[in-house]
Order: C-alpha cells, then structure tokens, then sequence
C-alpha cells in the first residue's frame, strides 16, 4: 500500500501541531522502550539493537495512521475533554499502529524480496542485518504491546485496545498469506487473479490497520464500546480503504512521477493490481493471451505492451466510473451509519483521499 | 534447548490421562481456529493454510510446556475445584505455550538455517514455503491470542494471561536477539563467549517460557496474582531452567546417543554451550588457541580436538559440581521462597530434570 493516506485532524494548524507532537513523542517512546524499563544489565547489547531497530523501521513513513487516532479522537471528545494526558495516550496509541505497520513492513520486504523502503535500504538489506531482522520484526510488533501496559494500563479501554491490536494484527496476517499464495513472487498464473481476491486481499492486508485500526482505537479511548457503532464504523472504513488502495494501483500506473514522487513498478512485479484484475474482466481472449506474455517481466517493451493494453481498454474511464460510485456509495454509508458518531470522523478522512493525485 | 523437560503432574496415571486429553484438546482447537470462527468465505484459502502451518509445527514436540500448566493447576487446586471447564481452559493455555514455542521455533530454523526439527523437515525448508514460513510464524503467534479471547474472555485471568504472554515473547526476543549477536553463524569469535552472556541467553531465551510462563500461567488460573509470590516462583523457575540448559548442553556432548535420542552437534555448530564458556574460563593460553583452531569447524578431526580438550580440563567432573550446587541452591529457594505455593508444584519438575540422562 501507498502510504500517501492522510490523517482525520480538521485544519492544518492542528495538523502542524498534532505531527511536531507525534514526532516528539517519538524521541520520548525510544528511551522509554530501551532504557528505563529493564534495568538487567545483561540486557544492554539486546537493547541497543531494539533502539536501532526502532530507529530505523517506525519513522520515516508519512505517519498518517498513526496520526489519524489523535486526529480521530479530536472529532470524538469535546475540546475541554482532551487533557494533556489524553493527548499524549493518543499519541501514544498511534504510535502502537506506526509499531505494527512497522513489524509488518520489515517482514514483507523479506518475504518479497524488496531492496528499498521509504526512500533507504530495506532493513534486512543492511549489512550484517539479513535474516536477522525476522527477530527484529517481532521486537517491533512487542514494543506496542510494552507500551499500551505502560501507558494504559489503568484506562478502562485497555483490554479493548490489546484485543484490537491483536485481532487486527491476524486480519492482516491472513490478509498477507493470502497475497503470498495470490501472486507468489517469480510465479505468473492470472488465473488467480479475480476481483473478489482483489478485494479480500485489499480487505485484510491493508484496510483493517490502515484504516479501521486508528479510528476504532479513538472510539474506544472516547469510551464507544458497542459492537454495533464499531461495525458501522468499520463498514465505512472498510470501503474507503478498499477505494484508497485501487486509486494507490490507478496511481501506480497513470499517475504522475513528478507528483505521486514514485515510479510504479505493479507490471514488472507481477502484482495483483486492480487495474489488472479489472482488465481482466473485460478482455478478449486475445488480449488474454497477450497479457499472459507481458505482465510480470520486467522488459520496457512488455511493461509498454500491458499499459497500451490498458489504454484499449479505457481503464481511466474505467476508474472514473469506480470512483464516482465509489463516492457515491461512501456518503450513502456515512449518512446511513454513522449514527451517533459525528460524520466529520468519516467525512475528513474521506476529504483527504477522493480525488487526491497523489 | 532441548525438549525433555518434563511436566509437573504428580502421579504417572494421571500423566497418561493429561497427556491424552491434552492431545484430544488440539483437534478441537484446529477446527476452532480455521473452521468455527470465520466464516468469510474469502478467507477459504488462508485458513486452509492456517491448518497446515498448525499441523505441521504445533504437535510433534514432547509437550512438557504445554502439559505442565494443568500439571502446575492440579498442585495448586483441590480436585474438588477442577472442573472440567477448568480443566479444559487449562488444556488451551498449555497449546497456546505449545503455540508461542511453535512460533519462535519456526522462525529460529530460518534465522539458523536450520534443516531438520522433531524428526522432519523445518517448515521454510518445505517445497513452496521458503521464506513464506514468516508469515507463517506470525499465525502461530495471532493463534494464542485468539484462543485465549475465546476460552478466558470472561475469567478475571485473562488481563493476567494477555499481559504474561506478550512479557513472555518480549524477553524470548530479547534473548534471541542476544544469542544472534554472540554467535552469529559463520562467525566464531570466542571472545563473545563469556559465562554472564551465556547465563543471559539461557534466561532470557529459554528459562523465561519453558520454565516460569506455564507455572506462572497455572498460578494466575488458581487466582495466585501478587507480584511477591510471581516474583518467587521466577526466582525458582528460572534457577531451574538455568541449570535444565547447562545440563542439555552438557548432554550434548556427553550423553549416550542410545539414551538421548539425539547426536550433539554444539560443537561444530559453534554453539555458546556451556561447556565451552565453563572451558574458556579455566584454560591455558594454549589450550585457547587449540579451541581457536578447532571450535565451529564441522571436520571429525576439529570435533574429537574439541572433546579430548574438555576430557583434559575434566568437565565432568565440573558439570557434576555444578549439578550438585544447583540442587542445593534450588533446594533453598524452594524452602526459603515458595511461601504460600506448594512446594510440589516445584518438586515434581525438580525431580524430573536434575539427574536426568536423556
């Protein structure tokens, strides 16, 4: 996934302020995890490789999940109510999601074969790191569990947010084996590329964290419990996130590299994209056979090849139309659902991610 | 470590009968974990796969963890209080110790290039698996968290069992990281090998989930939950799982292959055993230039170097002076610091492991 998602705070001067003290919490978070807890001073090298794994993996990405909870949670409680000390658990908290998508992240790469991530070496690239870093992994996935007893302990959302994390942490986990046997690196087979795969990849690898994790876990924290509210909400979510990640694949192939600062590499990699899963679905036999040939190899003639097949197909009118219904749909939810929570949770985010080009 | 600790059930008939319950309990937990639950039908796939990664890595060990936390409960409880839903929970908690051990052993094969575990094949070295077994690993660990929300969501435990088992996974990680950085494969450098380094990866990496979680796990069950008493069955615990290491090590080496079931490979394999950090610390200059030469190398002639070198500094005889304090200091513990616990919920894992041959 892209990570160009953008937070749920209500105007840009919050947002300024909300991201300098999400970055300073960071600072803070570092020592707290790799110093002042464990006192065992046999514990000192393992400690000092925890502070470079967190060093290098947490920052670094655009931070919007992990904003989103504190931005979630202004739209959710009154100003008066939002103490310093709920400011900074919420901060906190979304942190705990940079931690996940953190652990995740290092793990993919390795598993995927990938070279760089956010701009640097993957983790596991690094010298003397390799296969190293899948421990390095779980100390990232352990250091949110360290920090939600640390820091929340006596809240009576608690349980509520460990039970989130975990339960959310094996959505994405199931939604990763199912990518893993979709498009297993080095094997082309298009057969298995359908759109109900697409959509239960799209379900469970990305949506869950990306975007029901940070706003179900400011539900919590403003004391919204019921499972009827949390399924509303994650109705919502559950669809923006599936729209975020088909315009993150339109935007692999027809955006902009000056402006989206990437070069798309779905062809070449064999991705279960939906632009190739929805050309799929329209092609002839034909076309079939010349995707079979093109799509996964990295020649410019065959990554050419496919992007002229998409170009007969028409997927940018294709994509229009998803997205306007897409839209569409997404306000009918919004005012059907959301009930008692306020509509500027939804609304913001949705604001941020239609019609973004980049 | 090896895998012969063994349980702490007090009478060989209700051993028998434990084990046979505990063994019934994983089929049903199968069908719970990739069947009940989820009913997405989406998700076919990564379920299915779910149950092979639980089939092949979960049974197939001795159990001794999993079977001690009922084996700790019947100690702890009159029989008069376990009842059947008792026992069951007690089952569950022991597979998901079973399943936490799964997940770092699945995931140490990689990180040591192993190829062989109980008898078969490790799991990334499995046709189509490779690194996939990383994703894998992390399914085993999402499993004990989504049988502890089933089965003890409503026990006044389950915060208890939430927080020991992601402390638990915290300090397993800390010491794995530790023993990768003492000796990472291809690189001998004896120097790393000290005796406080290696009494640091032994509790960290071992003693911490073999030895103190599934006491500590029966101890929150029986309602037993202040930090004093927790604090002194670790003390004990972790004595225990100390002195279990040094013997599986020394076993490693001097163990009747008949008896162990097992021919030690510590040596070639420039394991920081004991033997050799005891070794280093009462050598000559030269002898520790002969180790230099001959430790880590996988030629029969290095390898009887190494043992006639441990003959000459008479490490059995030192191992059996080290047995012999263990006991008496373990002896102490007990009596000084089991306070309210039942001496036997310590007694019965004592007698199992000290003098043991295999």
């Amino acid at each position: 996934m892209g990570d160009s998602m953008c937070n749920g705070t209500h105007n840009k001067k919050a947002l300024l302020s909300d991201t300098q003290l999400f970055d300073d919490q960071f600072e803070e978070l570092l020592t707290e995890l790799t110093e002042r807890d464990l006192t065992d001073p046999v514990l000192g090298d393992a400690l000092r490789r925890l502070r470079e794994v967190l060093e290098y993996n947490a920052p670094g990405g655009k931070r919007n999940r992990g904003l989103s909870v504190i931005g979630s949670l202004r739209e959710l409680l009154p100003p008066s109510q939002l103490t310093q000390d709920i400011v900074q658990r919420a901060l906190i908290v979304g942190w705990c999601i940079e931690l996940l998508q953190a652990f995740f992240l290092v793990a993919d790469d390795i598993m995927d074969s990938s070279v760089t991530r956010r701009g640097q070496p993957c983790w596991y690239k690094k010298e003397r790191i390799g296969l190293d870093a899948i421990n390095d992994s779980f100390l990232l996935e352990a250091s949110i569990y360290r920090l939600l007893r640390k820091h929340c302990r006596d809240q009576p959302y608690y349980i509520h947010l460990l039970e989130l994390f975990t339960e959310t942490s094996f959505q994405t986990m199931l939604g990763q084996a199912l990518d893993l046997m979709t498009a297993p690196p080095g094997h082309i087979d298009l057969n298995r590329f359908t759109t109900e795969r697409y959509k239960a990849i799209v379900k469970y690898k990305t949506a869950f964290y990306s975007f029901y994790l940070p706003v179900a876990a400011a539900m919590y924290m403003a004391g919204i419990n019921s499972d009827e509210e949390h399924n509303h909400a994650k109705h919502i979510l559950l669809e923006m996130g599936e729209f975020f990640q088909i315009q993150d694949d339109y935007l692999d192939c027809y955006g902009d590299p000056a402006v989206t600062g990437k070069i798309g590499t779905d062809i070449q990699d064999n991705k279960c994209s939906w632009l190739v899963v929805t050309a799929l679905e329209v092609m002839t036999p034909g076309q079939r056979a010349e995707l079979e040939a093109c799509y996964g190899r990295h020649s410019e003639e065959s990554i050419e090849k496919v992007k002229a097949l998409y170009n007969t197909l028409q997927m940018p009118t294709l994509y229009q139309t998803y997205e306007e219904e897409s839209y569409q749909r997404l306000q009918k939810l919004i005012n059907g659902h959301a009930q008692n929570l306020p509509h500027s949770v939804f609304l913001n985010f949705a604001k941020k991610i239609y019609k973004r080009n980049k």
